[in-house]
C-alpha cells in the first residue's frame, strides 16, 4: 500500500479532510448552539513556517540509516491528537518535538536505538500511529533529556496466521487497515475497531487497553491478546501462546497498559474471528438517557452479549445527525460467524420495550430514520473536525469513563453539572456537555462525555485546562476512573495518580526500575521515576 | 454455621467420607485397571500419635488471643492436598508444620501479625481452604525461619450487596458454600464453583486463579474481580470497583494470581449473577476423543457460551461411572436467568452433529444413561478417594494444562505417552492416563490428565515424582502451561521457571521487594528472593 503521510496538524493522512457538506454541517450545529453567524478563525501555522528547536543530538552512523531529524518527521511526532496538541500546533509551537526520529525495521535495530539512547542518557517514546488523544508528547521542560522518537510503522506484517486456533502473529506497528487486509485472504479478522482504526496500531491499542468495536465482552484489546513481545533496555521478554492460564500473575497484563513505561512491544499473537456472516442491528428510540440506560443495564446483565449496545442521549443524538433531539438512541447489533441471531435480537428488543423502547420501523418515525448508519458515520468522521473547529476558537473535547449502575445516575448528573460550570466559568458562555454509552458491563457501563464550548483564541488552552480539571475532578470524586480506553498519557496523570493505588505505584515503578534501570521510556508517564 | 473441623488428613472435614458403595466402585476400577484382588494398605498416621517439632516462637500477648500452636492447628495448617502431601501426612510426618497459626479476625490483626513477623523475621503463609493440590508446605529446610500459617477462616462474611450493579463486597475468608449462603437472600450468586468449592475460599481463588462452573467465558476468577483489598507488609492497597478501566496496567491482575506473595487478600468486591431460571443440557457421545474435541472447538468458536462443555475421553467416562468405555462424553449446559436456552441448543447440538455427535436420548443408548449427572456427582466426591488410595499405595494424580486448538492433539499424544511411559518405569507396571477438557477457549482448550499407577509403600513419593517430572517435562516443551487453574504452589515451580519469561521474573522480583521487603510473604514461591 502506499499512503499519504499522516498530518503533522490534524485528522488522518495529508488531503483527507471532511467534505464541505459534512463542514458545513458541523460548523451549523456549532453557529446554532452558540448563536453565532461566524467564528473568530485563524490560520494554522504551515509547516514550512515553523521554528523547531535544533536537535541535540546526531545518530552514529550505525544507527543513521533509519533515523531522520527532518523537519516534517519532528515535527509529526511532537504531539498527539489531544486538544492542547490542536492548538499548540496550530499556533506553530513545536518546542517539545524530538531531536530525533527512528524508523526501526527490526528488533534488531529497537534494541540499537535503546543502546544508543542509553549511552546518551536520552529519553525514548515508542509511537504507533500518533493518535493519542491523552497527551504523550516528550517534556523537554522536565529534563533536559535528548528525545528520540521511535516509529514503529516498518513493523507492520502478519507474521504467520493459525487459522484452526484462529490467531495470528502480528507485528506491533501494523495499521488497522493493513493488518485486516493481511488477514482478509484467511477469512480472519481482529475486528478490533477504535475511533482511531485507520490510523492507530496494534502495538498502540495494547500498550493503552484500547476499546474496539464491540460494546460487551471483549471490549479492550486486553482480551484478545494471546501472548506478546516486549524489548525492553534489559533484553527481550516473549510470553508463551495459551488460550488460559493459572500460573502466576499474569505477565501479558503487566504489559497492557503500560504505555510505553517497560518496554517496546513488538509482536502478538492475537485472537482472531471468522468473517461475521450474520448480523441483526435495530437502533431503539427512548424518552430518556436514562430510560435508554435501564435498557442497557438489562441488556448486558441477560448474557446476550450485543457487538453494538451504544446509546446517545438525545443532545448527542441530534449533534451527530442521528435525530432530532427529541429522544435517546440505542444503536444496538448483533453478529455471527456460525448463526442466525433472531433469539438474540428478539430478547434485547423485549428488556428494550420493558423501558419504553421503540425500534425505529423503516422510515415511520422521522426522528429516527437511519440513526444506527447516521451515527456510525458522524463517529468515524468527527474526529476530523478538530482541525477546522479549533482555529474557530471552538473548544470541542470528550472524556470517557466507567461506573457501577448503582451511581450511574447521580455521576452522570454530577459530572455533567460540573463541566457546564466549568465551561461557563472559563468562557462566559453556556456550554453543552453530551453523553453516550461507548462499552456496557454487567456491573455498570462506560459513559463518554462530549462537551462543546466557544472559547477565545489567546486563552483557549487555560480555558480548555480549566473545563478538563473540573470533569476530572469530578469524575473522580463520583467513583468513576479517569479512562476507560483512551489511557492516562499526561493529561490524566494528576487523576490517575488519585484512582491508583500508591502501592501499587511503588511496585510498578519497582519493576520499571528493573527492566528500564536509566528510566529512558517515555519519563514521567503513569508513574515518576 | 457450626461446621465440624477440616481434616489434618484427607479431604473436606471430619466425619465426610466416601460412603461405602462409592469406596466400592472406586477400589473395583482399581482392581480392575490393576488385576488385583486387593491392595497391600497401610494405616494413616494418627493425629494423636505423630509427633510435631518443638514450636520455636511464641506470639506476644498483643496477638495471642488468636493465634495457636495446638497440635490439630499446626497439623492441619502443614500441608495442602497434593499427592505428596498425603503420603507424608499417612506416614506422620509434619516435619514443615508451622510454630504458629493465626486465626486474625480483622485487617488490623492481619497487620499485626505481619508486624510480628517481621519483628523475629519469621515467613508468613496465607491460609484459605487449604484445599490446595500443588504443594504449600512452609519449607523448613530452605531457610530456618520461624514459620506463622494466616488463616483468614474468621473474615467469611458478605459485607455490602449492591444488587443494581449485580456486585458484593465479600471478605477473602468466606468458603464457597458460607458465601452462596450470604449471596442467596439478595437473589444473587456468584457461581464460582471449583471441585474444592465446599473447602477453599474467595481469597484462595483470587490468589491463585481458581477456574470454576463456567466452561467458557468467565472461566478463571480473574473476570468476576471487580475490586481488590490487599494488605501487604508495607501498607493496604485498595483499587476502584470499576466495571472496565483503561488506566494503566491493572493492580487487580498483579495480586490475581500472586500466591501469597505480595500480600494477604482481605476482601473483594465480586461480579455477580442473578439465580439461572433457564436450563439446557445434554450428554453427546462421540466415536472418540479427539472428534468431541473438533466438535468443542466449533461451539468455542461460535460465540454460544455454554456453561459447562466438557469432554471426557473414554477411560475417564468409564472411571467416573459416566459411560462404558466405548465412547468419548461431551457434558454440554446453558445456564440463564433471563432467557430460555432453545436457540443456543440447537446449534451446539449441530456442531456435534457435524463431528458425528449423538446426544443421549433419554436412556435409549445404555451406555450414555445419566451421563452428565453421573459424572457431576463423581466429579464432586472423587477427591474424597485419595485418602484410602494412598494407603493402598494406589498413586493418582492429576495435572491440567492449555495449549492451542492446531497443536492439541500431538500434544495430548506426547503428554500421555510420556507419561504412560514415566509410570511403566517408575513402578514397572502398566498404568493407565485419561483425559478430560475443564474449560474451552476460542483459541483453545484446557486439558485435564488423570493418571493411576500402581506404586509401593516405601517409595510412593519417588515414584509421585518421576510421574510427575515426566509429565511435566513433556507439557512444556509441547508448549502447554504448566497450570490452567490449579496454581504453581512448591510442586510447580521447576516448570513455571522455564514457561515464565526470566524478565517477568525480574519485574516481580522488583515489586515484591517494593512491597515485602523482607521477604516474609511465601518465601521461594513463584520467584526466589
Amino acid at each position: 500500500m502506499s499512503l499519504a503521510r499522516l498530518k503533522a496538524y490534524g485528522w488522518g493522512r495529508e488531503g483527507e479532510v471532511m467534505t464541505p457538506e459534512e463542514r458545513e454541517f458541523v460548523l451549523g450545529r456549532y453557529r446554532e448552539k452558540f448563536g453565532r453567524a461566524s467564528f473568530d478563525t485563524i490560520e494554522v501555522a504551515r509547516l514550512d513556517e515553523i521554528a523547531l528547536p535544533a536537535p541535540r543530538v546526531k545518530p552514529p552512523s550505525s544507527i543513521a540509516a533509519f533515523c531522520t531529524s527532518e523537519p516534517y518527521d519532528r515535527a509529526a511526532h511532537a504531539y498527539g491528537k489531544s486538544y492542547p496538541d490542536y492548538v499548540r500546533a496550530m499556533l506553530g509551537d513545536y518546542a517539545s518535538a524530538p531531536d530525533v526520529v527512528a524508523y526501526p525495521r527490526t528488533e534488531v535495530e529497537i534494541s540499537a536505538i535503546m543502546d544508543w539512547a542509553g549511552s546518551i542518557g536520552a529519553s525514548l517514546m515508542p509511537f504507533g500511529g500518533g493518535s493519542s488523544v491523552c497527551g504523550v508528547e516528550h517534556r523537554r521542560d522536565e529534563r533536559d533529556k535528548p528525545a528520540i522518537t521511535l516509529d514503529l510503522r516498518h513493523l507492520g506484517r502478519v507474521l504467520e496466521v493459525d487459522a484452526t486456533s484462529r490467531a495470528a502473529r502480528i507485528e506491533a506497528g501494523a495499521f488497522g487497515p493493513d493488518l485486516e487486509a493481511q488477514l482478509k485472504p484467511h477469512g480472519l479478522t481482529l475486528r478490533h475497531f477504535p475511533q482511531s482504526f485507520a490510523y492507530s496500531t496494534l502495538g498502540g491499542w495494547i500498550a493503552t487497553r484500547s476499546g474496539g468495536h464491540f460494546a460487551t465482552l471483549y471490549t479492550h484489546i486486553d482480551d484478545l491478546v494471546e501472548s506478546l513481545r516486549v524489548i525492553t533496555p534489559k533484553g527481550v521478554i516473549e510470553t508463551r501462546r495459551l488460550p488460559g492460564s493459572g500460573a502466576g500473575p499474569s505477565p501479558d497484563r503487566l504489559f497492557i497498559g503500560s504505555e510505553g513505561t517497560l518496554g517496546v512491544i513488538s509482536q502478538a499473537w492475537m485472537r482472531l474471528q471468522a468473517k461475521p456472516a450474520f448480523r441483526a442491528g435495530a437502533s431503539v428510540g427512548f424518552k430518556s438517557f436514562f430510560a435508554a440506560a435501564r435498557a442497557v443495564r438489562a441488556i448486558a446483565q441477560a448474557g446476550l452479549y450485543p457487538s453494538n449496545c451504544r446509546i446517545l442521549d438525545p443532545a448527542e443524538a441530534y449533534n451527530t445527525g442521528a435525530a432530532d433531539g427529541s429522544v435517546a438512541i440505542l444503536v444496538l447489533a448483533f453478529e455471527s460467524s456460525d448463526h442466525s441471531l433472531d433469539a438474540w435480537m428478539k430478547r434485547a428488543l423485549e428488556c428494550c420495550a420493558d423501558h419504553g423502547g421503540m425500534p425505529e420501523t423503516g422510515g415511520a418515525d422521522a426522528h429516527l430514520a437511519g440513526a444506527a448508519g447516521l451515527w456510525r458515520n458522524a463517529f468515524i468522521r468527527m474526529p476530523f473536525a478538530r482541525e477546522f473547529l479549533t482555529p474557530a476558537a471552538i473548544v470541542n473535547d470528550t472524556f470517557e469513563t466507567s461506573i457501577t449502575w448503582e451511581r450511574f445516575e447521580s455521576f452522570h448528573d454530577e459530572v455533567k453539572v460540573a463541566t457546564l460550570r466549568a465551561i461557563r466559568e472559563a468562557t462566559g458562555i453556556e456550554g453543552e456537555v453530551t453523553c453516550r454509552f461507548t462499552h456496557v458491563y454487567p456491573d455498570g457501563p462506560a459513559p463518554y462525555f462530549s462537551f462543546h464550548a466557544l472559547g477565545r483564541h489567546g486563552a483557549l488552552l487555560e480555558q480548555w485546562r480549566a473545563i478538563k480539571e473540573a470533569a476530572s475532578d469530578a469524575l473522580i470524586a463520583a467513583g468513576g476512573t479517569i479512562t476507560h480506553h483512551h489511557a492516562v498519557g499526561r493529561d490524566h496523570r494528576p487523576w490517575y495518580d488519585l484512582q491508583r493505588p500508591e502501592l501499587f505505584a511503588v511496585a510498578l515503578r519497582a519493576a520499571k526500575k528493573a527492566l528500564d534501570p536509566q528510566g529512558m521510556l517515555n519519563p514521567g508517564v503513569l508513574i515518576e521515576p
